[in-house]
Order: structure tokens, then C-alpha cells, then sequence
């Protein structure tokens, strides 16, 4: 089989068995029952009888032939002789859940090492070990039941297990829906350019996106691997690395045993290939959110305009987007002109700080006529969340529709900085409103301008 | 009298007079009230016979003499008359609210130059224009009636009226309570230098925090006298600038009309004064809290343990505190090896990677062991907010608690992140019983480390 059928396998199974299952981490075959798994589901247990109310087989050696998918957690010391077992019983893919690999000990290693020759012989391929493994709304089963059932365009493939859970956790909160995810750990067999190759030419994945750590133990192609299909993939792929400084390198070696490598070569891939770079964790969570509202949106131009409630943060945002390098032009004549009747007080210049005047006619209008600039490339709009319902607050949605609604004509993205303050219900209650219309909201005006600026990078990088 | 006086007046009002109450603006009137101010509150009308229930004065020449404070809110060409007839009144202090001075246009220049001049050669002092106002918990009063009326120990002075809303709304909202806060706009008269030398002899203020745009227009002595008082404070003192860019210094021209400064005064400042340098609205926010939490923990070393519960977000903060100039030294033998046998995946080595044991008895002596190296100087923590009740997180709780007590016990201060994400009520529930202990929350790793920096820098200063 080639390696986009053993993909096919571990996302869509048709049946998946658990070695061992215990009710201990009942959640994990309670999480697959919840999803409505339509596939076959068998359980391993030496010790127990039934587990979930799902019957257990005493050994894998009883299991059917042919199985799609095994997801292995058992004692590291054990891991060979299940493998042994798995590759016997022609399972085709495995994912190996076990941690206390290569990051842990000597001994880690060994065990690595030997189960990644029994894999390279055999006819199975697997992810892992020390990772949480798939998660695949469209295959109907996840390994963390709390996941949206919502099919998306996001592709996620990550070297850590918790950032895995985090990433979907938020991206989900904020409207982001995935295609499918891969948490694959130390990696040992497939490896972070097999997902990505496959993502790449996956019809349900419109946006890549990547947490590396580092290249696996055993694998010396991988970096040429990833060189090559960065270079081939077309899509908007984000691509956020672990393991930087000479302190996290050592981290990253704790964490997945992998292999840290020369930041020339990360210059150069982000510089010749379609990476684009995420500098953060919030950065990539950000950006995702960014890409996946606004596709058609992408900016041809580096500037916005910045509509604000409060000066003083309209003056200290200015100075952050200067030192990101994103423009933002005065508001010239006679549009200037024109702006500067329509307001008592505040500022039409840019940034357009616009107080008390939220909830009227002209803010819009006023809004619109400095986005319809053509030195223009989007808008960034900080607000509040003082209040989520009574005729003001609708009216000054209202308003923000009109912007919005303006923008997309104009095919500018329009993103809303909504910061998290002691109104916690009522920011949740307007970023809902705001997601569900088509608009993306970031937690400040600095990390919309972020993504903002990875939007206009993948379209110059493309026109 | 003294500068001091008039900033009692301005901070304990016998008297306010609210000139013009309307309607339109209620929320003034009713946000006094509802804060059961204690002294006597005058308004003066024109066209209302009462507002909010109280019969409203004709003209301010009807109002008994030596007012307390005034709050002026009319439009800005009538200002220079009505602030003529408050010097008739000898009304002590004034605070105009009016907007649509320097910031706005030539003939606001203009306007503001004539009551300028009116206030120096009076007995009257001002803040403003163009600004909110007072907030003092235990003067009784405040210009936003949902301030906690809780009196505590930060003091704000702030050049942006919106900015400084948002700041005690979230400072409030993460425990941190205020002395005083004054919202002084484009300040003609007394200016930030007058208030930071109230807060630095004020026993009932510990920490002094500042937002600044620029000098005022008329006064040239405000860089000298700003100079001196940063010189002379002792008090941790943290300052947020605005407009340090070019484009950042005409957006501050727009809001505040104020004049800006050179950079390399302000270099001088930061390495020269008591002045903390804060390099976002963010840095503000978070190391207030720090200080207002850990004022006896300033750590002594510039170093942490950190503690996570995903391996992914360890290494990738890891490179951000290597960036940031925070050491992560490795934990060394013999507790190194000491913890190595307390667990059998995850990493001991510095970050602390602890996965599924943090409601174990081990987790907090794992954590306490690293903390008491003497190479440590502080510990950050970051959690999730999966569950707040149940036998587990009741366990993990009394676990953190038993860490905060160690790192108490040794002076050395322990900071929590707790990122923002899908589980909103949860982290609300989770922050405001942390907070209640006496232990920071902030939204990500790196957010807690540049507050542990301020708190380390201030440390040094005074060491």
C-alpha cells in the first residue's frame, strides 16, 4: 500500500481495536462509543471482562485479521512483543500512545530503536509513540470525545499531545473546524512530511498546519522529505517550531527524543518553501482563525486602518503595528475632509477613534469611507463587550454588519480585536454572534495584526 | 495651598458640583449616587428642573462657595466662561470633561490656551480636558459606578480616559485593587509629574502605575519636574508610554494634543529613575498585578522552574524565556536524580513536563524539590481550566496550595497561567480561587514571565 492508503486507514477506519483497554482509560473507548463510531471496535484486556460495556478479546492474537487502526498503550516493555503481535495479525496502521520513549531514558531509546526496525520491516505503519493520536470528524472518532463533530478545512499535524488538545479546544471556541488532526509524538515511522504531502493533496484541507519539534531518530531522509513537499504544497500551511534556543532544543529532546537542527536551514525553509512562520503558539492560533475566515479576503496591500473605542490604546497600537512593519496611512483629502465634518471630537486620521458614536449612522459611514481607500489593504477594529443586547448594542451591530459586510465587497479582511476583560459571558456571547456572521476575533489588536500580516504575506508570496 | 491639598480635594470631595447635568449623561449623576458618595453634590442646569431625582441649580453663580470639585461637562465653547465663573465660586478643583481641545483642531488649541491661562492666574487647579476623571475608592465616588468600591493599594494616572476604564476593569476583575486613579487627558494643568509625586508620599498607595502620551502644550517645566519625582520615588513604579513611533506620536496628537519627546530622554528615564519600563498595555496589566501579589516575593535570582502540563508549550516557552533573558537552569544532582525516580514519563529536567500526576501526593514535592534549588529564583505554572470541583481537582487544588506555600516560605514568588480558552466559566471559577489565595493568574507563560522580570528588575534597583 502507499503510504496515502495507510493515511486513509488511520483517519476513515473501519474498524479500530484498543490494546489494552482498562477502566483506568475507559475515556478513550468511552470517547470512541460517544462519537457514534460507525466502525468495528474491539477491546484487549488481559485483566478485565468487559470494559464500557464493550466485551474484551484476552490477547491481539484473537483479534480478526485485517484491522485498520490499533491504538497500543501498554507498559514500554511490552510495546515489542504487541507490535510483533499487531504485524502478525496484519493490522495496518498502529497508533502507539506509550510514552517513556527516546525523550525519557537510554532504555527509551532501545525500545525505540527496536520497534522501529520491527515497523520498517513489516507491513505496517505507525505514529507514535507518546502521542494522543487522530482525530477525524469525518472518519466519526476522535481521541478526545470534546471535540467538535463539525467537519472543517484545517489539517493539524503536531509532535505534542497537549498542545494538540489546546489547539483544537480553542480553534473549535472560535468558529475553526478541522478536516483532520494527527498527534504523532516521537514519530518513529510516519513522520511530519507524510502527513503534510498527504494534506496537501487532500480535498478536504484547505489550510495546513503544523507544530514541529524535531526530525525522528531514525530517519535521515525527513528533512529532505519535508523540503521537497513544503516546496510542492500550494495551501496556506502555518508552520510553528518547538526547540529553538540551545535551552529548548534540550526541552524538545525530553519532550518527543527527536532530533534538533541548524536554524539556517529554518531560515531558508521559510524563505524558499510555502511555510509560513509562526513566531508563537498564539501566533499559529491566531493565523489559523485568520486563513480560515477570510480566504477570499487576503490583503494586496500592508496597511489597515485601526477603529478604536479608547485613544490611549488607538496610540500604543499604533506604535506596535509600526514595529511589525504594517502600515497604516493618514486618511488623506478629500476623503480627510470629508470625515472630519462627520465628528465633534476623536480622530479620523488613522487610527479612527471614534467615541459615543458606535451605535449611530455615520459610524459606518465613516468606517467605510476610510476602508474604501485604496492605500487601504484591511481593517482592524478593536471593541468592547459592555453590553450584548438592547437596542444600542444592536444598532452598533448592526453597524459592524455595514462594515463588515463593505469589506467583503471590497475583498479586505476585516478583523475585530475583542479583549478579554472582566465581562467574560458577554465577550463570549458577542464573539459568538460576531464568528457565526463570518468574522474572526482575536483577543487583542496586536495579535490581529499578526495574522493580519500572514494573510498579506501567503497572498504576495502567490500573486 | 499646596499641590497636596488640592489632590485631597480632587480625591476626597466634601462637595461636587456636576456642571451641566442632562439627562443624556445620567449614568454621571446616577454612578454618585449609587456609590452612596457621602459629601453634598450639587448640579447646575440650564434647561432640567432635576436629574436622577435631584433639583438642579440654574447657573453656577447660584451654587454655595469653596466647591470641592467640579465636574465639567459642556460644550467647548462655552468652557472659558464657565471655568471664569468657577474661580468666581472659588471652587477648588476642577474636572473638565469636555473633549475637543488641542487633540482635536486649531480652535481647540485655542480654547484650551485661554482656560489654561484662566487657571494659572486663579486659585482653582484642573485636570483635563478631555478626560474621565476620579475614582477613589475611599473618597466614596467614582466616574464608572461598576469600579470595585473595594479600597487597595495601586495608584493610576492616565493620560487616556478608555484605556483607563479597561485597566481597572480588568485589574479589579484579577483581584488587584486601587488607592486613587485619576483619568487626567490632556492635562493644562496638573500633570502626571504632580500626581506621581501625591502618589509617592500617599501611605495609603504601595505601587504606582502610569499611562503617558506626551508633555502638555504649555508647560515647559512638566520634563524637568517628571524627571525629578521619578528620581526621588521609591515605590515600584510602572510606566506605559504611548506614542513612541512617528506614527504613534501623531495618533497622540489626535487624542491628547500633547507634545512628544525625545527617545533617548526616555532611555535616560528608564535607566536613570525608579520608572519601570512597561512595553505594552499588556506588561502594565500583568506585572501590576504581579507586584500587588508578590511584593514580598521579589525574586533574587533571574531565573524559574517551569512547571506545564504539555510538553509542547514547555519547549515552545522555553525558546520565549531564553528570548526574554530568563534563565532555565537544569535541575542538577542530586535532586535531579531524586526526581528522575519520582516519575516515569515527562521530564524533570527544567521544564518540569508532569503529565497525569498533578493530584498525586508526589506532584508537589516534585515541584517544591525544584523550587527550593538555589539557583531558582521563581516558579511559573501553567494549567488548563478542565474541571473546577470533584475529588480530583480538589486534590490538585491542595497541591498547588502546597506549592505556594513552599515558594512563600522560601520568599520566592510563584505565578500562574492560565490561558484563556473554550472552558471560559471554568477559568473564571479557577482564577477567582486561586486569586483569593493570594496567587497571580495570567493568560500565557509568557505573559507571567516579563511580569516576573519587572518584579527581578525592581528587585535589583533596590537591592
Amino acid at each position: 500500500m502507499e503510504t496515502k492508503d495507510y493515511m486513509e486507514k488511520l483517519f476513515y477506519p473501519k474498524s479500530i481495536a484498543m490494546i489494552l483497554a482498562s477502566r483506568k482509560r475507559a475515556w478513550q473507548v468511552i470517547g470512541i462509543k460517544g462519537w457514534n463510531y460507525e466502525g468495528d471496535l474491539y477491546l484487549v484486556s488481559k485483566s478485565e471482562e468487559e470494559v464500557a460495556g464493550i466485551k474484551c478479546f484476552r490477547d491481539v492474537s484473537d483479534l480478526p485479521d485485517h484491522i485498520d487502526l490499533a491504538i497500543i498503550a501498554i507498559n514500554r516493555r511490552k510495546l515489542k512483543d504487541i507490535v510483533q503481535k499487531c504485524i502478525e495479525k496484519k493490522i495496518h496502521t498502529l497508533h502507539i500512545f506509550t510514552a517513556g520513549g527516546a525523550e525519557f531514558d537510554e532504555e527509551g531509546i532501545e525500545i525505540e530503536q527496536a520497534v522501529h526496525d520491527l515497523i520498517k520491516n513489516s507491513e505496517v505503519r505507525a505514529i507514535g509513540p507518546n502521542c494522543m493520536g487522530i482525530y477525524s470528524p469525518e472518519g466519526k472518532f476522535s481521541y478526545d470525545p470534546r471535540f467538535s463533530k463539525k467537519i472543517g478545512s484545517v489539517a493539524f499535524v503536531s509532535q505534542s499531545g497537549d498542545l494538540t488538545s489546546q489547539f483544537v479546544h480553542v480553534e473549535n471556541y472560535y468558529g475553526v473546524y478541522f478536516s483532520k488532526v494527527a498527534s504523532i509524538g516521537n514519530s518513529i515511522d510516519l513522520t511530519i512530511s507524510d502527513f503534510v504531502s498527504y494534506f496537501s493533496s487532500d480535498d478536504k484541507t484547505e489550510i495546513i498546519t503544523i507544530y514541529f519539534e524535531g526530525f525522528p531518530r531514525f530517519d535521515e531522509t525527513e528533512g529532505k522529505r519535508l523540503w521537497n513537499v513544503l516546496r510542492k504544497n500550494k495551501k496556506p500551511l502555518l508552520l510553528l517550531r518547538g526547540g529553538i534556543s540551545d535551552q529548548g532544543k534540550k526541552a524538545a529532546e525530553s519532550h518527543t527524543g527527536t532530533v534538533a537542527t541548524n536554524e539556517r536551514i529554518w531560515e531558508a525553509i521559510y524563505n524558499q518553501t510555502s511555510a509560513l512562520k509562526m513566531k508563537s503558539y498564539e501566533e499559529l492560533v491566531d493565523s489559523t482563525q485568520a486563513f480560515y475566515f477570510c480566504k477570499n479576503l487576503l490583503p494586496k496591500i500592508k496597511s489597515v486602518v485601526l477603529i478604536t473605542w479608547s485613544g490611549g490604546k488607538a496610540v500604543l497600537s499604533t506604535d506596535r503595528l509600526m514595529e511589525l512593519g504594517i502600515n497604516m496611512p493618514e486618511i488623506r483629502p478629500p476623503t480627510r475632509d470629508q470625515l472630519k465634518k462627520m465628528i465633534s471630537i476623536g480622530s479620523i486620521r488613522n487610527p479612527l477613534d471614534l467615541p459615543w458614536i458606535d451605535s449611530t449612522e455615520k459610524y459606518p459611514r465613516i468606517c467605510n469611507l476610510a476602508i474604501n481607500e485604496d492605500y487601504i489593504g484591511g481593517a482592524i477594529l478593536e471593541t468592547g463587550a459592555w453590553e450584548t443586547s438592547g437596542e444600542h448594542f444592536n444598532r452598533y451591530f448592526e453597524n459592524l454588519m455595514k462594515i463588515f459586510e463593505n469589506a467583503k465587497q471590497l475583498g479586505k479582511p476585516f478583523l475585530i480585536s475583542l479583549p478579554h476583560s472582566h465581562n467574560y459571558k458577554q465577550r463570549k456571547k458577542f464573539k459568538d454572534r460576531l464568528i457565526a456572521q463570518g468574522i474572526p476575533v482575536f483577543p487583542s489588536i496586536l495579535r490581529a495584526a499578526k495574522a493580519f500580516l500572514n494573510l498579506y504575506e501567503f497572498q504576495q508570496r502567490n500573486s
